[in-house]
């Protein structure tokens, strides 16, 4: 396939995290995290996130989700989230699978929930006829593109801890978020009241490997056991945990996000006095919306694979990875402007 | 960690799998699965399992069960398997969790189903009651390192089949079965009526990778979404078919479970004739169990890691692996000998 | 508890009914619904429905949607229903609990779907990422006391097969919609292209009772397994099928149905003049709907119970039952009048 | 159908219990059990079963076993029990669907767990690939017509607390255990360290009503909203609460379950001296197990329904209830006779 902006998951393993794995692979090791790798690695989380963060691993953004969020409720519970939200509209149903609870879907243009927007889906508390609102989720950066500034998270959690709620926050591009604000871990998540973090990877240069990170004890107590139930134990574990480690050495992370995001800055920027285009979502993390004419999407599509975002207006999705070159911003645009004479 | 006989899990990425790994890390491809590497391993799926197999990969070994047994049952439902079956003692629940079905466990010294123990439960057909048994499930090679002769698992297929049933194969050492009887994948599935089989990478020198083959369309139908839904999907998916296309390239497979096999044999052989070593299941695969002297017991296990099978009467499981080499055996044993000493 | 217009739950059982449960209560009878009256019963829906009507009977309006939704779809589909549905908001996410599935909650001010509003949610078909779309689930008369004419019912049936979908009325009011519509049964259900149809008794005047209807074998095939493992299977089913025995016997249902409805139309006319009355919803079924001057609230509420509806507005609900009499009306319109003053 | 000995499921309502019903069956009342009838009835629990019972109201013995054990459980626990208990063979699987819990179920030819029989499946705890114990579930009186004495329940509750673990205990026949024991219904829960106590109603005379009954706040304290989710709540819940409310008035109970207990101690002497029974079980409560000569069943059969044990040594089982007459007996055992000529 052409190099593209179909996904930050159509690009591959960055090389230092491919050289990890390779590193790891030499002798024995325990399995399921009983390994050095993975010990040095929760270190590390620790380091990077504060010593409060309790982190866990796990294969997808999913599983990441689901565990999370099954560590923050009963069945009877309902999670409050944006419409456009991944475990609302990309997860198949998964969390009404495997936690039995209610997403409570809020519409908003830019992917971001406000208190204001959440405040009318909590109510109810104490009835026994209605689900109970116990996690307000958010992701940081947005399915959108979009960014929470740190006291926009911070506003949310304050709603959702007076109401003895959770705030989750589905990460798969957190690096991208922290890039962008120039932001310390730490300071997007545990020094807001986040309560738990689902910390992506694989959009991130990673083979494989996300985390599930809470910052207080207790909802991380049977984390173990859900994790394992859920089929999202990894067995080679090593392999996932050495990655990270890759990940955070030297600050490679920064360098990986940084890159996906300045290279949609880039491309938004050289499209946007091209009239057959208009962005539609601020360009903050590493995603581009835009409407664009009919016939230039058919045309671009003859040699670019991307995603429709919503076909009814002809939005579509433009995502920079972190392989993603000036020179592709070049071409494409290139390819735009041609299709457009 | 120090080499040994832990796990087959315990052991790291055979140098052509990780090579694989790495050829694949190249220019863009689709996710989730539509990528050129995929397609062509579905294909190899097809010519070592014949052309009836429909293959899907997921995760892991608890994945590959859950996710085949569902795709065989509805949740009132029952499955029947030994009680030493890896779904009944080794997955936390997650085939009750995930299915919403009842395992009906049958004792069975050697880990092996037979149509005289398996028919006792098989009655409440038709009774709004009880569940109703729909699979049978056998692990090849099973838990306790012993095989099931083809005409064994053609006869538990019929006595599923003429009862509305399925055959269900937890294969996560199908490799090991397959080289230690000499016979072909297909001729060891597909040509024995087996409906379902989970097929293990990860326990063969994958860095991860299971995969369910179905052998006729309808239990495949919902696969895809059953998937998704139980978090099982892999977004960068060629990472995980490259290594299966390794794997049966130039019969790698065998080669790997031949010598995890042929050091099992070894290492039993060797073990046989001293005292404070008593094999208790016989060697037919890559386990050996024993029941040692406690004394012995206590004092490897400060140099080797391995597992109690059974702590009330100081059984151990020794497993060899795709890297085990005549000298961890010759070591392990003369360890054995120092110690018994 | 004084009479008045808190619930159709809160009127006891009509004397027919309760007689019917007396006549029933001789001799010994077969449990689990193997006696004669629920045959008999069987045979009165099916005279009732139509004969392709496959009627079961379960404990309560909660378990009746599940499970006539379980029958219907599989944990990855999703079910399309108006926003202020009972399985949306008022069975504590039973349904996602039990099917799995996703609810797609559309708004809508006066409770009923329309094509139009529908359409929208009938995407990613085909896609593994998104929860399949398969049922559309309707109240009929809705939860705001609006009726769907039997032509928009088919329209929605029409809407729901043309994509494979399923039609699934919640009629625990639908002996109101049918008395209202002066319909049969049938004409109402069975004509119109619904699949299954949640059918209350325990509203209308039974002790206890609800019926899960089916107008075509397929998806009743596991029903009675799904009702055992969901707990809906009542012992001694004969004091269930009696009642709805003698709800049907003479129309009784008819008689107690129309009584509702009109006392409802007479307490909306009485009101309609009120200056601190305004009435919200058309009143077309048992319920009135209306915006109250707040004191007004505070004070019928010291002597009469009832629902808020729309606290943020002072909307109220109030349901006239099978028993509600002239007199209950125009006692509560005086105290309206009185307070007023 | 004629009047024997299938089920105590087949005889009807209690007279008082009748008249109960119909007495509450006035007026309007709250629904969901805020009415006078539930508040008085809870009231009287607490005087039964010590200050310390929080009881709670379901449809059915199924409906009660499920809800009390998810009160006392996650997903990944595991529920220790015999291998006849209702629970485990006659709920269709209702646990593992609605816990996601795997039940340990234990060989016991008499129906009863001994701190023996429990205590090899205590183990795992920690680990985490393995279903975590958390209950020892028991019925009281057995499935097998047996008793536990109250120090066995003692014993048992000593030994799940001493793991950390629960009491259940299955008690649809509690009143027959508790009459035969001739102790009070506390000495038999609250007293011995009972956790929670599914307690049965409609076997005994009621129409339809069971209650799940706690004795700490701790696993009742989000018992609602698992009720609701369950699709468990009543509506109209003062006919349910009403009949319980007759039930212990005047020890109605103890005469209904006396009159059942007795006439089965009758049934065992009078077939005991007949060479083609043999009675296998104890006849400590309401139900009586036999083998059978073959033709004797199939004769009795034309005239008699009763339901086969162990079909495969000709074992059948006949329960008596609290409307078996000493003629009901005498004519039976007479039809033995008769046919055994």
């Amino acid at each position: 396939m052409k190099r593209g902006f179909g996904s930050d998951n159509h690009s591959g393993i960055h090389p230092k995290i491919l050289n990890a794995i390779a590193q790891a692979n030499s002798k024995h090791a325990k399995a399921y995290g009983d390994d050095e790798w993975t010990v040095k690695t929760v270190a590390i989380f620790k380091r990077v996130f504060g010593e409060t963060a309790l982190p866990f691993f796990v294969f997808n953004g999913t599983g990441a989700n689901i565990l999370a969020l099954k560590s923050l409720t009963h069945p009877f519970h309902a999670v409050v989230c944006a419409e456009t939200a991944h475990i609302n509209v990309d997860e198949c149903g998964a969390p009404e699978r495997f936690l039995g609870c209610k997403l409570l879907a809020i519409p908003c243009p830019d992917g971001k929930l406000t208190p204001e927007l959440v405040l009318p889906k909590l109510h109810g508390f104490g009835d026994q006829h209605h689900a109970q609102p116990k996690v307000i989720s958010i992701s940081q950066s947005t399915e959108l593109g979009t960014l929470y500034q740190p006291k926009e998270i911070a506003a949310l959690a304050e709603l959702a801890h007076r109401h003895d709620m959770y705030l989750h926050v589905d990460g798969s591009r957190f690096a991208n978020a922290a890039a962008a604000l120039n932001t310390s871990f730490k300071a997007l998540s545990a020094d807001l009241g986040v309560d738990a973090l689902s910390f992506g990877g694989t959009k991130n240069g990673l083979m494989i490997g996300e985390a599930v990170i809470f910052f207080r004890p207790e909802p991380a107590q049977h984390f173990l056991y859900h994790r394992k139930q859920a089929a999202q134990l990894y067995s080679k574990m090593r392999f996932m945990t050495a990655q990270f480690e890759a990940f955070f050495d030297n600050d490679l992370w920064k360098e990986i996000a940084d890159n996906a995001n300045r290279k949609a800055q880039l491309l938004a920027q050289k499209l946007s006095d091209i009239e057959t285009v208009t962005i539609t979502q601020k360009v903050e993390a590493n995603a581009v919306f835009a409407i664009i004419d009919p016939q230039l999407k058919q045309k671009l599509l003859q040699e670019y694979f991307f995603y429709d975002w919503d076909e009814s207006r002809n939005e579509v999705r433009w995502m920079c990875s972190w392989d993603t070159t000036e020179k592709d911003v070049t071409a494409f645009t290139e390819a735009v402007l041609d299709v457009g004479k």
